[in-house]
């Protein structure tokens, strides 16, 4: 059964999983000069951040990005003069706006965190049901294959992790603040760890098992847990 | 304090991410002729489990496992025809033996389910602050670098996670029949997929962060929500 196509549904469209870090092809585009760098940047890291997301930092070669865009060499190289940089970008810029998207302003603007959490793993799962495929958390990706190689890189990730853990955490402590249930027992930053390991890990359980189970579970014991307030 | 180098304690050393799956460096050794095909073979399986938990599978060479083991170009060609026959053995042979000895043996020979994976949560961070370094969990690393580049390694990488969610779910469905608590709610699969994706991703975010916080964190909720018996 985990091995079944992800059956397709009408859910809403997560832009996270579902775009620009879904495993969808890029067409290729024929060179062509421009005087528009900002977009040939932009088109280089919206290529590079779909790659990552799908083969992986390690298999994506520069040679890859210039047939998937159209940009040339010497121009891909003066935005990014080292595949290193072009990590740092994706991550500082595609990864972190992303995150912001998906989780932070959502958790953010929610009635209280635990219904903005499940309904983030809901919509997410929907789209996963809808897009056919699972690629995975585009940070935590990033994470399990580079976090080692690089510290500048391993910085980088800890910050968008920093990030999104904090915004959780905050909604957690407002909520509890107002006289919401206290799920996460007093400790709401352990409780934005655990919420956003669930997140990971079972996204890349999906990946291998391409089945959207490991969320479904995860959502189920979350909503579970928070409304049984301990 | 996320970044600052991991509290060194006598814990006891979990194999799993201590050794093979460590991060310390492979010391080279002389090219030298062997007549222990079986030993060279481990050796070359060895490195290579080490080289992709800390550098990717992407960024290990076939130039580095010679240099980290003294094999032969021509020796290592014959074991392991081409990089991808590596993974899979690395796979099917280091990484589920390390996640029977880590996880499907101590579950199953646990007093409860809730007890043993406890005490596996504990004993890795235990381990990981022994040693110092986070290097994320074997075969969540790979599972999210590699799982989407080929059928047959996402299949044996699913095949793994199958295993793992097996033993768990077969413990707590034991401790049900004999009237241990059902803190699955029900849905011992589902819950084993959360234990595990708990896990992966905890130490996902502990590769980036070099802090066992996510995955104490996690320990601490999962002793909460299972002793609460919902």
């Amino acid at each position: 059964m985990r091995r079944a196509p992800l059956r397709k549904t009408n859910g809403p469209i997560v832009r996270f999983y579902q775009c620009a870090y879904g495993t969808r092809m890029i067409k290729s585009r024929s060179r062509r000069r421009t005087n528009d760098p900002v977009g040939l940047r932009n088109r280089v890291l919206d290529a590079a951040a779909q790659a990552f997301q799908s083969s992986g930092y390690g298999a994506t070669s520069v040679h890859h990005l210039i047939r998937a865009t159209g940009v040339s060499g010497g121009a891909l190289h003066h935005h990014f003069p080292s595949k290193k940089s072009l990590a740092l970008a994706v991550i500082d810029e595609r990864v972190a706006a992303e995150v912001a998207a998906t989780w932070i302003e959502r958790v953010t603007a929610a009635p209280t965190a635990a219904q903005g959490i499940v309904a983030v793993f809901d919509s997410v799962v929907a789209a996963l049901e809808e897009q056919g495929s699972v690629g995975g958390c585009p940070l935590g990706n990033l994470a399990a294959e580079l976090a080692l190689r690089d510290d500048e890189i391993r910085t980088s990730l800890a910050d968008r992790y920093d990030d999104w853990r904090q915004a959780i955490t905050a909604k957690v402590e407002q909520d509890r603040s107002v006289g919401q249930a206290d799920y996460a027992g007093g400790d709401a930053a352990g409780f934005a760890n655990v919420v956003i390991a669930l997140f990971t890990g079972a996204l890349t359980i999906g990946k291998a098992d391409q089945s959207t189970a490991a969320l479904r579970a995860a959502t189920r014991q979350l909503t579970r847990w928070t409304a049984a307030d301990l």
